[in-house]
């Protein structure tokens, strides 16, 4: 069989399952048989139009599978072996990749291939460039369906805590609890914060958010969430902040909340709303409060999913706990349809294969 | 004589001189006998109401002088000394010194207290609070009309190249070459930069900004200077960009200017106009582009005083080259009102006492 | 009352409970009434002579207890609050200080003040010197029995692990469990390592280390520690290695089991042997093989203290665990004995007052 | 034509010109036609029997020229375009590149491939692997003869400056002037150091230092140079040093001549002696005195190659000083044996193709 079934978006607002060619793989490239994948809510925005893409593209970039095919560079990986990549697929050797920013590889956000420059990886197959440092292996006691989080999810929430700069013992408040808030929480918990505020207002994501090391929650239905933190702080503040949202609010929120001296770390994707992010000059102290803003897109590299599989394998968290709903790739419409309209308290849908 | 003469505020949009009581060390103080100051923009931004201050309060926060008087508790300094302040003058010992925020001593802002907190410099006598961190000693091979730009200009503008965290070789662009954005090129300068563009329309100031090691004049009278920038760099932009002028234009213009990846340092004051900064979504990747954001305040405290002394002392720049006018004590009004309305070219006026 | 009880050591070799006036309190002091202590292995170290002290002098430098006597310029406290002190209790003031070195306060190893330059505080009552910067607050969740841990244990463990410099998912081997080193591995675990080995062959302190976040126990009577880290990592070692011993061996044998690229932090005291200590050329990569080493004494200050608190009060680990004797302070004596001589499995002897 | 000519070791403690076919370039490489290289030290213990080898291998690390040939997967890149190779090749894609240490590249020392792991580049062609990540263009306003020191001098001795850890005004002793000392004192004083201190007592090298920055000379044979730096910084020391010899003595007056809380930047190679490299307990403050050793070899990458190109087009230094003789390909091995007996003052020999 020389074709597979692919998740595409014929053209902006539409999605289709169709039929393709399974790819070959280049010299320096592998092609995966894909057995798990996550459908992201980036995967909407791009449907949505937000992204200029080729019609027709394969959506997808969260998913992971076992060997099909080794391009001819490559080795230290045998066919059937399970395997994952990152959404983000850098070349590693790029002046950006090679100044550390290998989300940027080439440009602006330009490790960010899947559906933005190639096909996606929601299909029955898919191609992983650069696989020498981009093809990761899964150990045996890593699950896939726990595996398929590092893809993503907790590349970026972990990206959004690492870039809170936190010291031993420091506090930090999330905003919003979605799959990246809640591996935000995940990683600010991992990265040694003592007191974590969750903002949220489900109480299915709030009650992850404490499974994931939150001790505070923040239901912001109940008043202003940066009245409540700073109240809860003695009036101060916390040390960063971690926009996961991809909100005007939840961003000028988060630069009330820190002391001065904080960070801000934003994750939250902002092409939902034209207008320019504010910096309000009271909070930034006029622009001499000494408090950070870092932004960034989920860094990829086999290096640090296999940093991620060394976290799951020690036992610290179960990932899994964000699969809200299993569908088979067949349903993989319907799964589309639930994480574009939220509906029935939808956090991750996992596609099998 | 116990009486002095200071440079006072008496009233919102007022100065005048006055006299007052040479003050009296507290245990941990020291009251310097002032012979060199600099008038400071900050100055007159105080003046025009910018800041909550006790009508009354003396001006100033860039003097230097001799030792007049020891509090009981403090060692090491000798009557006669010639000795300088920071602007800050942090305690030190509290949670956010502590943690390195020195200027945000207590709380933001806080490290700054002359005039803000307690009476400015510009005055024949002043005190140094927490003087074993904040009095340092004047190196007999560097004059005092070098050392007192150590006071603020040199620790800021050097402050805003450090937040730039400059690979050797990085390319720079300073926005304003007034003192502060001219001691900002010199930092990059002295930091490894390679390329330094510095904005800058008037000639000599153009010119002081390749005496301090600018590369590229940007004159932004003759075009846009953010498309001058990507133009001499093929397009790329910057590794870093420093906000030295305090206008949401060149805000905005740093962050279109630097590289995914890359650094915005401000240091300019946005206290003059009331909107908020704004983040356009295009510049700022989304929110993805690894692109960060830092501010700060002139860090204080007499060891970087002493570093900064040192590097004068090895003969690598002359700060004084800054000093387009200097005034009397008895001038002070007069030269106040250059600072006030840019008269004569006027970058830095020195008051000698 | 104006005499108290303190546990001196007259001449090296020998120690003592004697009576010794209550110290009054400088102007930026702190009087405290004993109530928790713990005997550490320096004051072991310190009676067998390693350290020239005064004879007479009394030992101890992890202890907290109430306010008993407020210097007049300390502000922020109450008399009968509950507080504590850790054993580093720096100016913050000096140049060490103000460029982060605050254990190195005023030269090498000056912020280790008790004992070594004034009385320690294994007596009823003790000064705090520079308050408003050493004097911590002890939150009522957090138990006084929890909280004497940080005034040395946690504090120079996690320090042990902050060397490390651990990027998320890394891999850290610590040798020797006792009371340091499990907080060492504790610390490597809130900083997010994946795989911790805790090299020890003790059962009950390896039964710790697990409790603290170890996830492979290295017992080195059952062969070279660095064979059995090198196999269980395919050859390939860890990214970094605690020394929490102070011995030749362990020393070395941290250099020997990190990867190029890796960190080696000292947290041992190496003054019990006399030999300088070996950087073996082939485990060093010639010079060139991008390895660190960095070593460090307890960090000091409220700040810390209060993040140490923040972090026990968060739940996420119970110190007390390591307290394997309980001694009314009449009985000094004997819980040196058993600290000195490592009678009964000791780790750490709290003494009550 | 199909052959070149290629200086050779034909086994330990011999060398040759040969002939050798052109080498063809893998689809990831270039091959590179020569026109300047530079005789390393390290050439010389290679050829003494350091470094295991095939016989018969070229030697050279440090050359550059126009390309030849491209592979079949490289762009970017015009035959007879000015090109230069780092000495340090590395792949970008292994674990230990992802996480910075690419001159670890897939182990110790791994990334230095030319002579060790394949022909090195003292022959009329050479071939570049790793192409888009390693092959640097050279700017038209750098001549070869200067761009050829950033093939491993100034990327090595800048390295010796970066690991110093550097605060603007920082004081820093480098150890020895060769070139790559030079190179160190250069990058010190390109990183901000106020008071340089250089070790050496050659007068035509004491001259180069200080017209690369040095601001004080020790001349080892007039007095202990730790003494002497003591002496001059009030018996304080330095906050870094840097040891560019490669002998025990230097390595342990590194340690000795720093403060606590002082940096060690290991650059110096220590193949020629078999003992460990020794910690005297004393300067390491028995383990606690916050000092740092670091140690690195030379990065490579065009990244960083451009950047050096970037600060000698700025016009800030001039490394072809450097070069005290010049020998046509043809004298190859009379320029080896200079450098290997240290003939005529011999700093760099230049080889002209």
């Amino acid at each position: 069989m020389s074709r597979m079934k692919a998740f595409v978006m014929p053209q902006v607002g539409s999605t289709a399952v169709v039929d393709k060619p399974i790819p070959e793989p280049g010299p320096n490239e592998v092609v995966v048989k894909t057995t798990h994948a996550l459908i992201c809510t980036s995967d909407v925005h791009t449907v949505g139009g937000t992204l200029p893409v080729e019609p027709g593209v394969t959506l997808g970039h969260e998913a992971l599978g076992t060997v099909h095919a080794l391009g001819s560079n490559v080795t230290g990986f045998a066919e059937g072996q399970r395997v994952a990549v990152n959404a983000v697929t850098p070349c590693f050797q790029c002046r950006y990749c090679q100044t550390g920013y290998t989300s940027q590889c080439g440009g602006p956000l330009g490790g960010y291939q899947y559906t933005a420059q190639r096909d996606g990886n929601m299909a029955e197959y898919f191609v992983v460039p650069y696989a020498k440092g981009n093809l990761a292996p899964i150990p045996d006691v890593v699950s896939s369906e726990a595996a398929v989080y590092a893809c993503d999810m907790l590349s970026t929430g972990f990206m959004g805590a690492e870039h809170c700069e936190l010291r031993i013992g420091d506090t930090v408040a999330v905003f919003a609890q979605g799959a990246v808030g809640l591996s935000a929480t995940l990683g600010a918990h991992l990265l040694g914060a003592s007191r974590i505020f969750a903002v949220e207002s489900i109480p299915e994501r709030q009650k992850l958010a404490e499974t994931f090391g939150a001790t505070d929650i923040i239901d912001f239905t109940a008043g202003d969430p940066v009245q409540q933190i700073l109240e809860a702080t003695g009036g101060e503040g916390v040390d960063a902040a971690i926009e996961a949202l991809g909100s005007p609010i939840t961003w000028e929120a988060c630069l009330r909340v820190i002391k001065a001296g904080g960070r801000v770390s934003n994750v939250g994707y902002h092409g939902e709303h034209p207008e320019p992010l504010q910096v309000p000059l009271d909070a930034f102290g006029l622009g001499m409060a000494d408090k950070t803003i870092r932004s960034g897109l989920c860094p990829g590299g086999n290096d640090r999913m296999q940093r991620i599989f060394a976290l799951i394998a020690s036992g610290r968290f179960d990932p899994t706990v964000m699969t809200t709903h299993t569908f088979a790739f067949d349903d993989v419409e319907t799964a589309f349809d639930y994480m574009a309209n939220k509906r029935d308290g939808v956090i991750k849908p996992l596609i099998t294969f």
